[in-house]
Order: structure tokens, then C-alpha cells, then sequence
């Protein structure tokens, strides 16, 4: 098979490479073209949790690059995703371009200090705060919101890469209490398209300090557009909108992401696929010997039965999949895009047995 | 006319409206058209300076959507970029989602204090400065760099609205001098591409301290792309990655902005075309009895004869212009598109005499 050659190319470089590049983040196919360049092309990238199958983009009036998005587009949008996502009465929708900026700008905007991040979890939370100065405490739960001297805490939900979950109703109540003197709760619900009865958006009124954001890049498959939304009520939404500006998002994004987020028909069918296609990964993997430790509709955690590099072996079948440096076992699936791409994975799953 | 049912609209509450909506901020037409209401569409947009006949973008492989940017196509979109504008040895060119944020970002970036502006100038800059607790000192010209005692100074060079501007060599002398204290010196050359013999990006070292924000917005005619350039030397550069991080830019704006930069038969094309239609335009106004006091090649500032509200004058004939709060006779005009939209501003300045 042609990943032969690229298994003759696993030296200890290449592995390094691999640990360098390919565990820090998903989607970095380039990385793993150049690090297998006898593997034919195209690759399979499963090493994200982005849906493959994304919302259907149509084509773009000239008028929309031309021209700065009208402020009547931006609220649009942001009715469009308050109305998709739910939202609080006293708080506002505020687009940003790309979630991934409001995690670099929090600690900006909060300022650095001590910062508690339930862990393990998406890497740029603890980045972003560590690169800001701040003093990170990587913890397992829910801290005691009478006993803990965080000044912000984040939580992401459900979490990534394990699917771990907090109900709504406790993280409500948690909110509450952590946010009562004043320090700050991030909620990262990147991934609560698939969970929606997680959210904090369909509170009626969320407690103040809590900040959520939200990602147009997973669900609707469309991370290229560089769309999210922060959820915050006063003072910080105010200071949100200041940092940002009149024009957050581009104007071809704007009325993309408008268009996606009403379709309430796509939304619907594509939480059922994700789920089916969940079901069949879980099912694929676990014949192959992988235990499943969890995940959400988007991604599955697994650990190896062994200390066999997975990643160096789905690679040489040009098949990207997520490895972890912390945890060398456990590797992160997303779904394949179609038919093909399931026989491939197949494929290479019967040669791990 | 047409426009005459808009003037029986002109009342105060109308006037306050353009006042409050229209001086702030160009291309605001949907605000127009709402204190218009009777006024045929479509409005023709000369309130802003923008190449309205924009870089011609072609269709958008979805996959540009899909996936995250990679970072070879972001090196490429910067090398495109510094070819295009120029890069000093020292200095790094960083993507941002617009320069609007970049400018946003800034205070953020260096910290409020005391930071001097040469006004007038476009108003984002004193506005995100004192929305992050600076002492905004406005200046009339380049301070003595052995006594001021700003912090920062910004500079924006050519000038909007006025079209001032700042020999290349004297800026550069002035920067060495200015930054020699640990200083920043701010540079917006965002109608730099008409007047690339100003650009700070040509010369061989960037004094460090010294950063300069680049737009494809207007130039290109693509200010709905949200895509624009800081050029910064070490250590800002560094903190300017860290605070965008991987991707800075849509998949799709990468896309476009790579191919914009490198179309240089386009470029030089263009700068002759907006050179002719700028005289065109100082032509057309100047018989009309308007005074030219200034501008660039892509906007000209000219002085209203009498106190005549040429605000409302033109917006009576669907056409937007820009007037300034502070200098009411003042109103800045960009260029047409078109021999259709030149023959509306003929048959408005017609009606002025």
C-alpha cells in the first residue's frame, strides 16, 4: 500500500515533527504532507472536531467585499445567532472574527492574574493567558467557588477532547456563586451546537462576569470564515463592542453566517448525521480494538490498546488523526466527509488488528 | 428632480441625524437612506475614500471556507505583501482582520498614557485611545522629539481627510530620533498606495518602536474584506503574533488578498486611473465654485463657497458625501464608479451655481 513508503520515512525527525506540530492543534495538513511527502495526495484530516460536511456557502455579491458590512448587516447577524443560539434578556451578541481572537483578547481584557482552566483541555486557553502573563491553574472540576483565589475562571462545554459535560443548571448555579465578588466565568461552547441543552445561552439571564463564546467554525463546518460570537452583559459587553469595532466580521462572512444560522432545516438534519456518523466512528474504532474515553458528535477520544504510534500509522494511510503529547495513547477521531473517506479509515483500521 | 422630495424631508431631526450618523464615519449609506426615505435607490456612496471600482474577486474554492487557513497560505499572503509594498529588513509583516482593529488594538497593545495624534485626522484613533483611558493630545504637527512627552504618536501619512503629508525622509529622521526613548511612533499609511515614495516600508530598517498599519480596504476597493498589515520590528512583532495567533485572516480574505497584492499590472493600472478621475473631480468641483483645500488621490477636501449645507445638497440627489462635524463648510468627496454615477455628481454640482 502506498503508506508503506510513508512508514519508511517515520525516522525519529519525522516523529519529533509529528509530536511538534501535529499534537499542539488540529488541521495542520500541510505539516503532515511534508512530513510524509510519498504519501499520495489528498490526505483525510480527522485531527479536527470540524464538521466535514460544512454549511453549503453560495456564491458572494461583489458589493459585499466592496463595501464596510452596514450596521444593519452586523445586527442581522447577531439576531440571526441570538435567535439560533438563544440569548439571555440583559445580554448582547457580540460577533467577533474567529473565537479563537476572543480567547487571545480576554486576557486583555480581564487583565492577567490567577486564571483556573478545567483541564485538559483546548490548548490556546492556557496559552493565550500564559503568553498575557497571567498564572494558570490547570484544574479537574469545578472549583469551591467560598474557597478558590482565581480571579476568572474557564470552563469549556462540552469539553474538548474528552466530551466532558456540566449540566446547564449546575453550571448556573456555580456561575452565580463564582461571580457574586466579581470574578469572571468563560464558557467555551465551541462544540454546544451538538449539546444545545448544555448552553448558558438559553438561561433566561446570565449572571454577570459570565462570559460564553460561541463558534460558527465546528457545527457548520465553516472554520475558513473566521466567525464566533462572545455572549456578555454589562460592563464587558460594552468593552467588547469598543475593542471591536463597527465591523467584526467581514461582509462576506456577515452574510454567510446570517444565512447559515437561520437555516433551521440544515441545523436539524446535520445534528442527526453528525450523531449517526458519530455512532459508526465509535463502532469502527471500537472493532479495532480502541476504547472509547468519549467526546461530543464532532470528535471521539480514544486510548490505544498499546504504545504502537496511531498517528504515525493512520498518517502513512494519508489519514491525519489527533495525537496528544501529555497522553501518548489517546488519539482524537472527527468524522469522515464521505463514503470514500469511511473505506479509507476502514482500511486502515483492518491493518491495525 | 427626485432629490427634491428628499429636501422637504431636510428638517432639524434630519439634520441632527446626519450630523450625529454622517460626520463620524463614511459609508454609512443604509443611515442615509433612512433619513432619505423618499429617495430613489441607489444611493451613489462618495462619502468615503475607496477605490470604487474594486481588485475583480473570482469565485472562492469552498474548501477556503472549510478549513482553517494554513500557514504556508498566510507566509505566502505576507510575502505577497511586502513585495507589494515594501519590508524593512528588520521588520515582520502580520495579517490583521482589518487595520480598523489593529488600531482598536493598539492601546491595548502599548498600554493608555499620554499619546500625541496629528489631527485632524481620521477619528478612530483619538476614539480608541480614549476609550482605553489615554490623554489624547491632538497636534498640528511633528513635535520637538527632545521635549514632547507623549508616549506614543500617531501619524497618518497621506492624511485623511486633508491629504497632509511627511517626506519619507524626514519621517524617518524623526522616528529615529522619537523612538530613541523607548517611544512608539504609529504610522496608518492606509492611502499609502497612491503615494508609495511616502511609505516607511521602503526603507532598509524600521526604527524599532516605530509600527505602520497597512489596508487592502481602500486601495483595492475590498474594505468589506476586513484584511490589513502591521509592520513592526522585535519585540512588537512578537507580541502583535501572539495577541492575532495562527489565523488572522478568513481562509477567503487570504485567498483574495494574496492574489490582489500580486496583481501588479492591476496596481499600476489603477494608480493611473484614480490620478485621472482625481482631476477629474478637482475639475468638476472646482467649477462649481468648491475650493480644494486637499486630499490623496482616492478622496480631496474641498471648502463649500457659502454656508450652504452641501450635505443635505447632495443627499437630496442620492449622492453621499462626507461633511465634519467640527469644520462645517468642509466636506470630503470620493471618486465615482462610473460615466453613469460622474453624470449624477454633474447634475448635482449643476444645480449648486
Amino acid at each position: 500500500m502506498h503508506g508503506q513508503n510513508g512508514i519508511g520515512k517515520g525516522t525519529a525527525g519525522l516523529r519529533l515533527g509529528l509530536q511538534m506540530g501535529l499534537q499542539v492543534h488540529g488541521g495542520r495538513v500541510d505539516l503532515a504532507a511534508s512530513l510524509y511527502p510519498s504519501a499520495p495526495k489528498p490526505w483525510i484530516d480527522l485531527s479536527t472536531g470540524i464538521n466535514p460536511v460544512p454549511w453549503p456557502v453560495g456564491p458572494i455579491p461583489l458589493v459585499r467585499y466592496q463595501r464596510l458590512p452596514l450596521a444593519s448587516e452586523i445586527a442581522e447577524m447577531s439576531a440571526a445567532a441570538a435567535k439560533a443560539y438563544g440569548l439571555p434578556a440583559n445580554a448582547r451578541m457580540l460577533p467577533v472574527p474567529g473565537s479563537e481572537l476572543a480567547i487571545r483578547l480576554l486576557p486583555r481584557m480581564i487583565g492577567p492574574g490567577r486564571v483556573g482552566i478545567l483541564a485538559p483541555t483546548y490548548g490556546s486557553h492556557a496559552l493565550a493567558w500564559r503568553e498575557a502573563g497571567a498564572d494558570v491553574h490547570e484544574l479537574a472540576g469545578l472549583p469551591d467557588p467560598d474557597q478558590d483565589d482565581c480571579k476568572t475562571l474557564i470552563v469549556v462545554n462540552p469539553n474538548n477532547p474528552d466530551g466532558r459535560v456540566i449540566a446547564r443548571a449546575e453550571l448556573a448555579t456555580f456561575a452565580l456563586k463564582w461571580t457574586a465578588s466579581g470574578r469572571r466565568l468563560i464558557v467555551d461552547e465551541a462544540f454546544a451546537d451538538v449539546r444545545p441543552e448544555l448552553s448558558m445561552l438559553a438561561l433566561p439571564e446570565l449572571p454577570v462576569g459570565t462570559m460564553v463564546l460561541r463558534s460558527l467554525g465546528k457545527f457548520f463546518g465553516l472554520a475558513g470564515l473566521r466567525v464566533g460570537f462572545v455572549v456578555a452583559s454589562e460592563p464587558d459587553a460594552t468593552a467588547w463592542r469598543q475593542l471591536l469595532g463597527d465591523w467584526p466580521v467581514s461582509g462576506p462572512a456577515c452574510e454567510i453566517a446570517t444565512a447559515a444560522l437561520r437555516d433551521t432545516n440544515w441545523i436539524a438534519a446535520t445534528r442527526t448525521r453528525l450523531a449517526a456518523d458519530r455512532k459508526r466512528l465509535d463502532g469502527l474504532l471500537g472493532d479495532a480494538g480502541l476504547r472509547l474515553l468519549g467526546g461530543a458528535d464532532l470528535f471521539r477520544l480514544f486510548e490505544a490498546p498499546d504504545a504502537r504510534d496511531l498517528l504515525d500509522h493512520f498518517a502513512c494511510a494519508e489519514i491525519l488523526v489527533r495525537g496528544f503529547a501529555g497522553t501518548p495513547r489517546h488519539y482524537r477521531f472527527g468524522l469522515p466527509a464521505d463514503e470514500a473517506a469511511w473505506r479509507r479509515l476502514e482500511a486502515a483500521c483492518a491493518t491495525l488488528m
